[in-house]
């Protein structure tokens, strides 16, 4: 077994690469959710200056990335990577992002398990000793989303009580060989799970079992305690499959109740916001760990937390096709 | 600087990871052209058995992958990590068939430069000790591609000549800590280049730029002789796009035209088939690597290749929204 591996799926990062530096930029609503004092950004309107809501979004991914550098004493020419991806088709707003940061680009499609799936890979880069500066981001725009995956804004469509809100926001961590902030300890990447479900409207449960089953696995892998956790937080199951994740653990002998949260929930103050089941999308986790999480870890307030971002890998196409949603989530567990 | 690093995009691969098995699947248009006898499977119709031609490809990308692990003396559960993508929205192909594996997964969106990102994040992986065993794949199918990017298929539209013919194929790498085969020796990661292309029948002239930026960049980071290569492969420049980086290099003061061929050039004989300028699709230069290429490298007619899939990273969105083609081009170096 290579040295570094632990158990099944784990591995444990040596050099503890470190996020030295974070940030995120939010839409309008999110800014006017509960979590409002942890960005780094809230934009007035969701346009963002510009002519679509594509280049909107490619344009908080821009500024994210550079405002999350602009905090270290380092500059944008010093990045060896950038690991990022989208929602969007051929990952649009990430693409064309990074044409103007001109740093080497690995492009990434993970849905909503792009933040974690950026951080796990930008770490092992960092940690085997190929790079000493790496950036990880990603985003979502309920705008963008919206029309790409179900219907034209203009529509009006009604929306299930099951259904999840894209969050309209961009995530970066930049993460270092060395330098001040909480480290990156361990990985469990995850599989793809399918349990069946086909309803695209309620994809909390099309993700639970994915988020149990990387969750279940790193425990198996590492024997580590649930206790030592300050937070274990998914992406976006939101109320439903938060729920759902929950019965899962405990019927397996694994309560992580006391220490659980889900980005998705956090994120909106669903009542008042209307946004039902919680907030999802690449930029859920994204925000939520860059903003909330970060500040916590760098506080002391949290200081060990395992980050569970989710994602549902349907299309519409393979909807059309009356395909199931394969899903899949990816541990990354962050100490001080 | 990081250990591993040389000059300014590149890394050395201390621990030279090997390639220890490769196989591709091709559809009956390729298994038909001047490269029918080095694909490990040529499908007799582009269906594949399966009801659309998302679930064929997907079938593709499954089945490359069982058959290149039946190659090596591994079974596919000690498969550490599969790093795989391919054109659809959502990495349909790609994310349907790895839910049949169930093995740790790591979703890459790189347009046509996917067997090349997918190679050098696997390698390095490899090389830096998390994994002894680790799969990289990618996939095309001119029928989802066509209907996904252009045109219904159905409509029998006309192709200017400039337009590529998207391959129809899967190709596999599988990369290992240790074991006989050719070996990943350096790692040039590519920039997002964009020169204002906007022709989105005419891919070539749009990646050009790219794969010159990466190729002398790996030239000015090493220090390399171009005349140390037995071959520099890009991967679907094709007619028009190869003419241009022959020329861009030349000016440069970096001849390779001794040693060039373009992937997309080689799988099609372009007057019979009527291909135009050349094949494309990540399938394109992952069928003809891990096809015709691997295989030269076995059988030691070739010694040192550059690999260089070159991917177009536009939406269909953003030739709608008038906006550029942003370009990428990864160098992946291997060696007996």
């Amino acid at each position: 077994m290579a040295k570094k591996r632990l158990g099944n799926q784990t591995i444990e990062l040596e050099n503890s690469p470190v996020i030295i530096s974070a940030c995120s930029i939010v839409g309008p609503k999110e800014g006017d959710g509960p979590l409002k004092d942890y960005f780094d950004k809230i934009l007035e309107d969701d346009l963002f200056g510009e002519d679509s809501w594509e280049l909107a979004e490619s344009k908080m991914v821009r500024e994210v990335i550079k405002m999350a550098i602009d905090k270290t004493d380092y500059v944008l020419n010093q990045v060896d990577y950038i690991f990022a991806g989208d929602l969007l088709n051929q990952l649009m707003s990430t693409s064309f992002a990074v044409r103007d940061l001109k740093r080497p680009f690995f492009g990434l499609y993970g849905a909503c398990s792009t933040m974690s799936e950026a951080i796990s890979l930008a770490s092992m880069i960092v940690d085997g000793g190929y790079s000493d500066l790496v950036v990880a981001a990603t985003s979502s725009h309920f705008c963008t989303a919206e029309r790409q995956f179900r219907f034209p804004l203009e529509l009006g469509n009604q929306r299930p009580m099951t259904a999840q809100w894209t969050v309209t926001g961009a995530g970066c961590s930049v993460i270092s060989s060395s330098g001040k902030g909480p480290k990156i300890k361990r990985i469990t990447t995850g599989k793809v799970i399918d349990r069946g479900i086909t309803d695209a409207n309620n994809m909390g449960p099309a993700m639970a079992p994915a988020a149990y089953d990387t969750i279940k696995t790193y425990f198996d892998d590492t024997k580590d305690e649930i206790e030592s956790f300050d937070v274990i937080a998914t992406g976006d199951l939101g109320i439903i499959g938060g729920q759902i994740l929950l019965e899962f653990m405990q019927k397996a002998n694994y309560d992580i109740s006391n220490v659980y949260m889900d980005c998705g929930i956090e994120i909106f103050d669903h009542k008042r916001q209307d946004t039902h089941s919680g907030g999802s999308g690449c930029g859920c986790s994204a925000t939520v760990f860059n903003g909330y999480i970060y500040k916590k870890l760098l506080n002391k307030e949290l200081n060990k937390v395992m980050l569970v971002s989710t994602g549902a890998l349907l299309s519409p196409t393979s909807t059309l096709q009356k395909q199931s949603i394969p899903s899949i989530a990816h541990v990354v567990v962050i100490e001080n």
